[in-house]
């Protein structure tokens, strides 16, 4: 099956957290690509990647990146396919430059910007899932499902508080 | 046509905003509805919105908030369609509360945020045409010809200078 | 005794600080219940908690939640009673994002907002006391013996300099 | 009929907010003193009103301040009653400096934090009303009805859009 | 004379803050080019543009760019000549975003940031010019002078005190 | 000899961070006294040590705490001796609470802030000494010393490069 | 009367908060001179204005700068009297950039910092006149008197509330 | 072969980071010559560097420091070199007052800045050899061959995810 959802970050030290995004899609039996791009040391990479995302059936983008973090904007700049950026941690601001950075896109070329960190990494995955749910009852059932799983956890849990 | 995207605000003084993304919806051909739906003061009606929106056959939601800006998180937990949440300015903060409010969801149910106040306005249209239009040929057609407007004119506007 | 307060985290992670509270409360000998209820993973169980707590005889709400913390002000949403909220230190923006998601209410529901973290745990638990001890002075009285206890520890930590 | 709420205010410059906190009270009937009392500028009258607060029945405090933001929290240190601090917007830093000036207070003394500037100093009035409440069914009442009447001005503004 | 200088800018709204660049430049006699590059509306053209710099005869770039402000490091990962960020300042942020999205670049491909808004557009040319006096000793000459005009202005001030 | 200067501090806990300021001053022979002084949970001890300070021969007051720190301003306003502030680093927001809550008083009452944290504890010692250096020869030349120390020792600090 | 008081700053333009330094100062019968003296355009006046300020009588310096404020630091490191830094409101950042540029000084050399723009300026006055009156009775009770007054405007104010 | 560029930085702490500028520098093939100059501890030598600085024959000055952070800013101005400015991180605000220190300069007198703590070491040499490959074709050969090289890691290491 070709790949639905690419899922690219712009350094190998962010795999730590688009692991997570690529975990989600294992278990929501979603298939997709993973890759390093970085839109600073592989700019060319990054546009053919962006420009071909399309023609290769991709339906969703999700780029990881961290400090001044232009991947998931270039990206976005060059496909007409919605692109989740993901900010990743950053070590000396916490992130904040990462999340700056990717949301605050000029109009005309949006980001469907996550939380910063491992949590958004886990709803990049959930989000592109949502975006393929919308069109595709079978995958939007899993989400349904696996939402009725975090919930029975969550009951679960307040009683060994 | 039965309205594709929902668009949701807190507030009737968060409209100069939300219009930003109606128009783009209309410039692009895309029905929709829009309501005012304030979690904080009509939360059974939020709730009830966001539990009928597949249904009734939305793909997307598009939910704009100011200050501590619950709507777009809390509806997201109500339907598994996909939520973009806009941050719209607060009068204090200049929108860093209502950006962070939204954005940092916790993993399990994610919201795709988009910048602070016009821009993501503007960009939260253009986001809802990009998911619709990666599994609608026609409409992704209309968003890359409205892209190729946008270039034209930057570089006509470099003619100005 | 039916409980007084009501002590709810939106995840269990958050009971180290929301432990504080109900340390607090034991000490003042002011009966309370605990329970895990997430915003955005058992939305109807919130609403269902908060709609009910008046008439169950609960007389303060104390919700703590971390990043885009919800909980807090959704439950007051859906209850007239004062509710307290405790924003609890996330991992990547110290608290700041669930202070802000807390405290920035709009006009028409307030929230009770106390300290980030452990001091505001521990607060938490005070003010409720405050609040019930405004209305029972045996309540207020043990307040006022837990103040002079303190000042008397501050008092002798200056001879250990 | 002796007031049950004391609002007061570093200076008089603050009263523009503040007001707001009063004409919340007059709407629900509460019983109130207003009066500028300055932590800096007036150290022992402020002390002289926290002390004698409770014997003159009153039953909550509103303070509201702004920049170095000291009156709520040493009034709080003075009075076993509960105490909301309303961060008023500095001129400045916008209201940042105000509201960690009072929410950030140490275990031992907490100041129940509403919004920073207008909605803040509306939402004292009704956090007061709602403590009040809690032990009084007629203001709960009164409460619960001004609840009502916001979820009808919000679903009428809709159809204003 | 060919131009030593590019000054592009993400829109033609930034032309306020570049205008002064280029003030500077022409008032210190270098030569310089002026254009709009939007790195998120016309990406082709600016990895041109960025690719061609360095065999035009450009010596330096001077990039400004607002909010998620991508063109100056995208420029920088394009060529191997120096390249100045100006953060335009932002509507919502201040700049901020704009600062943190230019300056936080990851190791391998700097960006020269200045200071945001009007002095950092007037700084970026003075800066090229140092950049170009370093090795040109007229041009440092006419740096040193405007430097003596600037200090006598700062004197002559004092006495109007 | 009687103390020329007191240092006090909101919590022991603080003790690390104010030792720093009493080594300078054991350094440089100037007298002190040191006591913990709680603005919260001693208020009245803070009152009486301000307000006793100028009679009992102390000529500046340094005054550390941390988060939502009142202590510095309010020993102002009860005393005409210059009070020096150390904002405590805090453990949520690294002390830009502290910082805050200190420097941003209100025209009227100044407090001579200095940095965050252990480099603020140390210089507060520093700044008791010139203050009282200006008015006295021999301290003046022993702080004047104390800089060439430090001056000599970064020189020799190059040489290990 | 040889003046006590030195009160400079980086430009013109900071002129309006400082002015009110001077206000205080002629307020309080205290000699003071007033000159611009730039960090950045006269180094060298600066130095010299620094190095000699003791000899020539003065007991302490106030200096008010904006953005990336070095003066009241680099006066700081040239001069053993007590510096006073007022960070100057700023164009783009509010004075967070001014703040943050005086009063973090690393251990070794402080500056006493006062609040952003107008309080700091006004306090900056205050606090010169606090310092000398710790040596000069006359002073002290000056200070005194005017706090009295200011005293007696808030007590007055709360009765127009 | 006399030195091209100066590293200088206000601490021998300040080391780690600066170490990094050297590093590749060293690995570029270009002379350098490194030191300890504190802005603060050392003003004089710190004149007398910037003053000497290009009659020595250096093209460029890389300037650290952390906190208030003036070494970059107070270099600049006493030279017509272009000085590059590296925050260093600091212990207490994770170097964004080292940012502001050196990045927010008046119109007048620019420091070219990079990133906050290592990234910026690193990059501060890569932007000296960029700066000095403007003007020697072999010097940007080698950037652009190590630009090359980092290209090839990146690819690799997507292999390994």
């Amino acid at each position: 099956m070709s790949p639905k959802v690419g899922v690219i970050m712009g350094s190998k030290s962010d795999w730590d957290t688009m692991k997570l995004a690529c975990d989600v899609l294992d278990e929501l039996g979603i298939s997709y690509e993973k890759k390093v791009v970085s839109a600073h040391r592989t700019p060319d990479l990054m546009f053919e990647y962006a420009e071909t995302a399309a023609e290769r059936g991709l339906k969703v983008i999700i780029a990881g990146a961290g400090g001044a973090a232009h991947l998931p904007g270039m990206v976005a700049a060059k496909t007409a396919l919605p692109v989740i950026g993901v900010p990743v941690k950053s070590s000396n601001l916490n992130g904040i430059d990462s999340l700056l950075s990717i949301v605050q896109m000029p109009a005309g070329i949006p980001v469907a910007t996550v939380a910063i960190g491992n949590a958004g990494g886990s709803n990049a995955g959930l989000l592109a899932a949502q975006i393929l749910g919308a069109f595709d009852p079978e995958v939007q059932a899993r989400v349904i499902a696996r939402r009725e799983q975090t919930k029975q956890a969550v009951l679960e849990s307040s009683d060994t508080l």
